[in-house]
């Protein structure tokens, strides 16, 4: 027998199970990509059709923001390479730099996906933690602002804690689990926009002497296009984050994710139901979305019956956190803190409560993590927008909010019901 | 030569094929998941806008119930296993239940799919079913009730018909060819929303003395969205049931089933052109739909040139039968019985005409096949519905169909045009 | 050893690699597809609320007869196969034809794909081209002249000058590079609309004595939709022209294409508010399309960081076209001659100044390549309109185009604000 032909075969059975391997984590970048949409739609239904060019302009710009922010900084400080091991921050240098010996691309992370499929799985994941904080912040924020909150949250905060764990940092070396970032990213996202809301203050009108407004959104099927959008993602953001296509570890995360969501529906319907009394849509939207945020972190450790209990249990704690954070009079127009923040503690914990590395040491390690990345991301959060508010502002003026942000930043409205004259024309003519 | 290194190499191959053919399958998954927006879109946009929460509600349930109970037990209905073969009824038991031998994975189904994947492409298929019955009864059945026969409709019918064919059942011993459920979803789903608008009975001012008063929808938009995101899936719902990702079978597929709908499209514009004189949208998205079912239960079997011609009849037969249930005065607002049922019995009888299995005797078995699935659907859900009618009833008032169902079931609106106060102020304060 | 055993092992290998790269295909298939439904919402964003179902029918349309138009001819026009080598014309025969020895599907194209995955992926593409002029033409063209100008277009036009390169003909000999089409796609597209745009004339008000009429799109959401639809599609459009499932090549071309889109909305964000001095989402959107268009042509040779420039330039042009077209009286409702015809010439030439072809003999190909189909199409788009002109008529009457076309040619209206009486009871009681 020819050594050789041996050799050849051996390679193109290895270049098989790459290019398998790599086009599921393509295919799961290009559905986590589809998770901006969802929020761009979910955020949008959610806010007053006269804030809704302004939430679509935020959730093109932070998608363009955030992909070129974690190229030029983001990626290397999460992803700092073996020396900062451990540790609590590192820098592997700006822009891309592929690995030594990784130009072949099979010798990366043994053949499971290329150096670029690396880097642009996880910058898709990397923006979604602002669009969390924008759907908060909604409807009175200045653009200029935000956006730059934007750029430093994702350039800084979300790599830096992301190191912590997934970059090989100290969290991992503890042995905090957390799959595909019930934390690291949807909590993130949720302790950016509490520190925001926090210093913005709640929309003109929203918590008055007589109790409490709700500011219905303009359009439910957009926020439903939203929610079905971000589950048909939520596939790729749990099924690419067992980074490779093996397919019984993809296939059971398949499973729990499915099972959460529907779940969480469930749970949502059912407390909204004996709370209020009603069959409220934007409760089992939401309750979709918590269930969904809940088996995040555990996904690949839970059995689909536990991934029912907690993704039902998300579902519940949905309405009670919206009512709860009203009574606070923090103002968040989409729910985001219920779902991200609320959702993503509990998805945490729960990894330390059900399933394969359940016990009272492992919850331990996952309140650490919750709580030190929740004290981090806050604390930056809270810094950076102070700083805005100082200077730059960081709230429209109230005749600003009341006319509505598309007219009063854009200049323009989302919909047309009868022809007018536009506004550009005086420029040019 | 080494024959535990031939042996890693085979494995090695083993893995890789495995993998890539996993992978097609959980892609499909997706694909077919995202129908359920489809769905949803294409519903809401054909309703009346006072009715539009009340479907996006709806449509959340359906794909929450359809997942659990399909899990619960459904999957275990449909696939009970060898010990069934050939029969008429089989269940392995409650919950999902791994197979012996099948932990390895790559033993199960020989290394196409995990069990994993198995459970979780046809969970979002059960799903369908149901969703098809939410079309046709929109605007005027109760909520409770509908949800009531969603959970028997996928837990036992879709199911038990099912297993008579993808289970190994009588069907499948018979020589019944229905390749991705022209019959077994689409027919299924379209039998069940005939028996409930039947016992349901026409929107209040549908047929009345002086003619028939079509009730146009109120969003084209949103029902053009809606069929695109369906011809989208149905890459999925076709190419997954290959069974596996082998690039001669899944490509045809593709093939057949574009062609099939482009055709389709083409035979309702024409059709609906001679038959109204005007270009009607909503009959051209129909007709897309309508090629699209029609091909299903063949899209293994026809070349190019035969898909369109199928695809090409099932959208000739969409105006023809939107005005013949008119006529009977059985009123669907989507038109789901046109596309699922008509174009579903067409195409399963179209195995038989055309392809490479036509003649007079599959002809027959297909007959068979049609008939017995269903007769036992619609008495199924005839009688599942008649219970539900003289129990808890099954319509809403005439007052509140009035109304609209967003205001009387859900209390709110699915659009504001203005702000004003919401409803659940009074619950929490 | 057993040499049947290694042979067969071999035969895993090929059989695993050849599923995995044809998998990446039909995935990259299914995201094209959906850029029609992403080109369907933003062009009936960007038309007025009167003219929705009239973009909508249209779009449904143009996938069916392109697909259609593509499998009767195009295909064979466009890849005539090797006795047409480097010339200006070839077809291999109406409909398709396996070639020799393809049936087994591995031997096709080198195990990549098959060949029904070939036809469907180019089928896909083939429509586009109408699309683009779909948008340009908008709110006045008439639909009969439409389509047959659509059917021509897709016959003959593109074939041919899609045969000059990616067929094997005189352009591909040259050493002209165009990846996915920055010219044999969207120029041609773009030319295609330039040419209707220049015989049909501006919408009625669009220019007067007092200046230019700004005509704003009736959604915003639509349009949103329609470009993060058309931004995942092209995932599959770039992604796939790698034509094997290659991680190092796709992946380098996800990074090129999600930076450069990146960077268009950056680009198009501050040349837009410098020139405007307002946040103009409709630019900023065309923004990102002009970014994916200028990268389209060398995304397989440009570094991530060449890739931002390239984008970036392209979304600074978006502006600067949008108001020369605006100045020649060229009326273009959706931009698409500034994204698709202008940001298609910028990223071919490119080609020439940045990345690994670098050089000026490169960009005089380049221009040659472009030049040239663009003289082909244009001279052909113009033949076809006008003789389309002077025999059917393109425009549709002042009167229909001031109701609208929807009223006017589809006897309905895309929204529904009150419940009212339907068109066609009419033809059926």
């Amino acid at each position: 027998m020819d050594e050789g032909r041996i050799e050849a075969i051996e390679a193109l059975a290895n270049q098989a199970l790459y290019t398998g391997n790599n086009t599921w984590m393509l295919t799961a970048t290009v559905l986590v990509f589809l998770m901006h949409l969802g929020f761009a739609s979910l955020e949008s239904g959610f806010v007053r059709k006269k804030n809704t060019v302004n939430i679509l302009f935020k959730n093109c710009m932070i998608i363009a923001i955030g992909l070129l922010s974690y190229y030029a900084c983001g990626f290397n400080l999460m992803y700092p390479g073996a020396e900062s091991a451990g540790g609590f921050f590192g820098f592997a240098g700006f822009g891309l730099s592929l690995p030594e010996g990784a130009a072949g691309g099979i010798g990366y992370t043994e053949g499971a996906y290329s150096y670029y499929t690396d880097f642009i799985f996880q910058a898709m994941f990397a923006a979604t933690c602002c669009t969390i904080v924008s759907g908060a912040v909604a409807e009175r924020i200045k653009l200029e602002s935000f956006l730059l909150f934007c750029v430093l949250f994702v350039t800084f905060s979300y790599p830096i804690t992301g190191m912590w764990q997934w970059g090989g940092g100290w969290l991992a070396e503890m042995g905090f689990h957390d799959f595909a970032g019930s934390t690291l990213v949807h909590a993130v996202g949720g302790w950016g926009a509490l520190a925001a809301i926090i210093l913005l203050g709640a929309r003109t009108g929203k918590y008055t002497e007589k109790g409490i407004k709700p500011i219905p959104g303009h359009s439910m099927p957009l926020a439903a296009v939203g929610v079905f959008l971000l589950w048909f993602g939520w596939f790729g953001f749990n099924g690419g984050s067992v980074l490779s296509g093996d397919p019984d570890g993809v296939s059971l995360v398949f499973v729990t994710t499915a099972l959460a969501a529907a779940a969480g529906a469930i749970g949502a319907f059912i407390a909204s139901y004996i709370m209020f009394k009603s069959y409220d849509l934007s409760m089992v939207l939401n309750g979709i979305l918590g269930g969904l945020v809940g088996i995040t972190a555990g996904a690949d450790l839970m059995s689909p019956g536990i991934a029912i209990i907690i993704g039902f249990i998300a579902g519940v704690i949905i309405p009670f956190s919206v009512v709860f954070f009203d009574k606070l009079k923090l103002d968040d127009p989409v729910g985001a803190t219920s779902v991200h923040l609320v959702c993503g503690i509990w998805g945490t914990l729960a990894v330390g409560i059900f399933g394969a590395k359940a016990g009272l040491g492992q919850l331990g390690i996952q309140l650490i993590g919750t709580l030190a990345i929740g004290a981090f991301t806050f604390i930056f959060s809270f810094g950076v927008m102070y700083l805005l508010k100082i200077t730059m502002g960081i709230r429209v003026s109230e005749e600003d909010e009341l006319i509505g942000l598309d007219l009063s930043e854009h200049d323009m409205s989302a919909y047309q019901e009868v022809e007018k004259l536009g506004n550009y024309s005086m420029a040019i003519k």
